[in-house]
């Protein structure tokens, strides 16, 4: 099937969901059980929001199948470990409870993300080695950093000032809730008039942005920052689909000057895959062609087919 | 009347809260609504949880009095507009519905937490402007950084390798729940055999704790963080405490050597008032006595039965 198909789905599907999405649509799993998205609440005291004591991962489903499930699912688990902190669930449990998620919420396309917090405390202690860890998943319908139409407008990206939070700090690679210095970026994007923000390390050099990680092209080498980001699986796509295409891809610091100078620039994410940037702080990057960017999101798109990355959602 | 008789209701009214608390004890303040805590559950899909997009607040009450109530709300109110937030609810509003919260739990001496999040967006949006953000509260007993009972047996102190969250990712003076890197911290303090971790700055200096701030004693002078800190409200009754003893305050970077050869280092917090630490890093700290601190921890007590700071819970 041609590339252009791939899209062409991508575009009706997210124009679906989109326009049907409400706050009444999906559904979300707490305490065992089920329920619509609507009703889908947490305690107030569980560490987890009280403290942002807590990983995620997120999954995406795409017409009826979970796209690279495992690799989410590693991560997940290995951020769970990392934080001492354990659940009852083994990761076959928590496979079976996001296909009944998804397979309840009736969505053929969704953003799916499982949870683990530190839970309530016994009592009154602010010890977090007494807290029952808690599990929680939510589907919502496919939610996109920057939707097919704001791809075809031209994706602007704003450089912004704001430090990401140092891996000396909290690690990245621990996906995390830990958005404030993502969310001040986001508002000096809207300043900028921008879409969005990457956020740069205390030496300059970009890190990442909202929910994203970011590339550069520079003839035939491929450049993405190394360390201070979550390794995206999207990103780990990436990577792999541009060794296809015979790229070099290099992880490394990758200075602000070298986006600005880049031939291409795109971002990669569960949330809408791999998305071609157009501008950064007002310049256009390039020629403001994508060449590479475009071949990449059709390689994408099509992995979605390759049944070693895609599995249908059963229960 | 004797300071001491101040500690002695400390002590009493804690084991009294302690031994009383359970997960069953307190109220929330959810969709408009007092409900008993258990019970107080807010939106899986609220950002302030999945992006710990928030600010809040606590103060506390002892003895049917909220302490320096105004002090709270005032940096409230600051974390709120900074944020770009807002909400139906004005000032008074927010007193009269804490009172009536504080009430409702029977507590007579409480921890009181107020909460503004992003909240739910609009569909299936990620722009933080198309969010309605929520009010939330909670009141449950009150708790302690340390306990009357660890206090006696000398609070350990560790210096952690962790970094606090920079001020150029994250303002700490805008009451947050990026808590992971306290966290961390709390769990090498306990690889250390100690009670409490002190993070650092990327210089090296010391900055705060998990809900804590922290002072050094060296001869008449007294030293605490100036930047990189929450400006706590105990913190500010600590510097005019000391104020009234005659000593130097100084806000100032505190090197970690600083902690290590002060005389005295105490801890200043809502959660349990002002805090003599005994061990920092497996050293005694001066001689092991905490007479400033001492001292300042009888004046914290007896503030509050001067009107001007302990304002009576009424509705």
């Amino acid at each position: 099937m041609p590339n252009t198909n791939y899209l062409q789905i991508a575009d009706d599907e997210a124009s679906t969901t989109i326009s049907q999405s409400v706050a009444t649509e999906g559904v979300g799993f707490v305490d065992g059980k089920i329920v619509p998205i609507a009703e889908a609440r947490i305690p107030i005291l569980d560490r987890g929001f009280i403290h942002s004591d807590a990983t995620y991962d997120v999954v995406h489903v795409w017409e009826n199948h979970f796209f690279r499930l495992d690799d989410h699912l590693d991560r997940f688990m290995n951020g769970i470990d990392r934080l001492h902190m354990s659940i009852d669930y083994t990761r076959e449990d928590i496979k079976k409870i996001l296909a009944r998620c998804v397979v309840a919420s009736g969505l053929k396309s969704a953003y799916v993300e499982m949870i683990c917090t530190r839970g309530v405390p016994d009592g009154n202690s602010r010890d977090p080695r007494r807290c029952t860890n808690a599990f929680y998943a939510f589907v919502v319908p496919f939610s996109w950093v920057a939707t097919p139409e704001e791809q075809k407008k031209g994706v602007r990206l704003h450089i912004s000032k704001v430090e990401r939070i140092s891996p000396q700090s909290v690690d990245p690679t621990i996906k995390n809730y830990h958005w404030l210095d993502l969310v001040r970026g986001q508002y000096d994007a809207f300043d900028a008039d921008a879409d969005l923000a990457v956020l740069t390390d205390r030496h300059g050099n970009i890190v990442e942005g909202a929910g994203f990680n970011v590339f550069t092209v520079k003839g035939d080498t491929v450049a993405t920052p190394g360390t201070g980001v979550l390794k995206g699986i999207t990103r780990k796509t990436a990577i792999e689909l541009c060794a296809q295409l015979g790229l070099a891809v290099q992880e490394r610091d990758v200075p602000t000057a070298d986006v600005l100078s880049a031939d291409e620039v795109f971002l990669t994410t569960t949330a809408g895959g791999i998305i071609p940037v157009r501008y950064v702080n007002d310049r256009k990057i390039g020629n403001g062609g994508s060449t590479t960017s475009l071949r990449l999101r059709d390689l994408y798109w099509e992995a979605h087919r390759d049944p070693r990355l895609s599995v249908p959602v059963s229960v």
